[in-house]
């Protein structure tokens, strides 16, 4: 057992180090020298867990894939149909861009020419994203005479850009950023009639939003 | 004349294969072999020109920028200071990104962790794009309520995201995608008592709109 805890310790450390590294210079000039050297372990027990390096990006796409699931699905157990899930699921994910190495390096490798055809991350939070709207334009939650599609396609292209410039610049995964893009949008997407108005600055506190843990959290208001 | 002419042709050829190669394999591991192989030219003909894969890469995004300048200075000869001139520039830049290697590697390069720190395209983008709002909110041609700062963020996002997303999946760069956003965006972004309607498509045909050469362009209406 305690055996076991220190293998489970090693994948993780190897999977952080290997994000670090990832995130700073990219799949192709990543050895897994640098990684196992990072993780503070032999480069035997490196391939103990992982073959090549392909199966160490693997393993930190489905991590960061993880994660973003567990953000998404927090967000929309909290608010359900309402648009207020989509509003406070991309805070979530922009904040754990900006906070979280393997979030940040899963979705470099998505933008990675070497690694793009085979991550599923941005094509996952893109089918979130259209669930959500259609969804929405189903109960109509969604302002009369816009169209889920449209909608979307604004939705995941902000993202995905906010996610970029992010890489240069972290004042683009700020929580004022995301507030723009939110303050500007949900006049247009939501129904106005609707009871509940829409918090562009996500539903929760600056202070009390640990953003990937949910169950910490406090609702604002 | 006749050597100053095959000088410069044989410079083009290596900025389109350095072109090529970048933005199929990333930065890293693009080598001058292969480049020069693909320009059809000796390595000493590339060497004369280039001295290092750097000096390609900033040939590549310069010669992106250029283009970039070139399509934005047309919408903003053709529309002025109406924001139809940012409409047909996204139109312009995006469709240059799915018909132009260079625009397009020299974007991948802005996104590449190797050179993102010395690319300029997406900075000189983000400019202009404030410039323009800056001048919509100050002429009127801005919606009341609407600040050009979160207009500028979301326009900036949008087109980042698009270009990111479209290379993995071309229609992203679609007409009917950029369309798409700008039916979203224009009645929120317009003064709806400002004379004339702008049009989101573009305001050029798509049978006549050869986008990186407006100078063979008409209008649409």
């Amino acid at each position: 057992m305690v055996k076991q805890e220190r293998a489970a310790r090693t994948r993780r450390s190897l999977i952080h180090a290997a994000a670090e590294v990832f995130a700073e210079v990219g799949f192709v000039p990543a050895t897994l020298n640098v990684i196992s050297a990072r993780a503070g372990v032999s480069n035997g027990a490196l391939h103990f867990h992982f073959a090549n390096k392909a199966m160490l990006a693997e393993a930190v796409e489905a991590e960061a894939a993880e994660t973003m699931h567990r953000l998404t699905e927090a967000a929309r157990g909290r608010h359900g149909d309402s648009l207020q899930a989509l509003v406070d699921a991309m805070h979530a994910l922009l904040g754990a861009l900006a906070d979280d190495i393997v979030v940040r390096a899963g979705f470099e490798l998505a933008g990675d020419v070497a690694r793009r055809a085979h991550s599923p991350l941005r094509q996952e939070w893109q089918r979130w994203v259209e669930d959500r709207l259609r969804r929405a334009e189903r109960t109509g939650a969604l302002a009369e005479g816009v169209s889920w599609k449209d909608a979307a396609c604004v939705v995941v292209a902000v993202t995905a850009g906010l996610e970029v410039l992010g890489g240069q610049d972290i004042s683009w995964l700020s929580r004022q950023s995301v507030s723009r893009v939110w303050a500007l949008l949900l006049p247009l997407l939501t129904d106005q009639r609707a009871p509940g108005a829409l918090v562009s600055a996500g539903s929760r506190s600056p202070a009390t939003a640990l953003r990937a843990q949910p169950q910490l959290t406090q609702p604002e208001m």
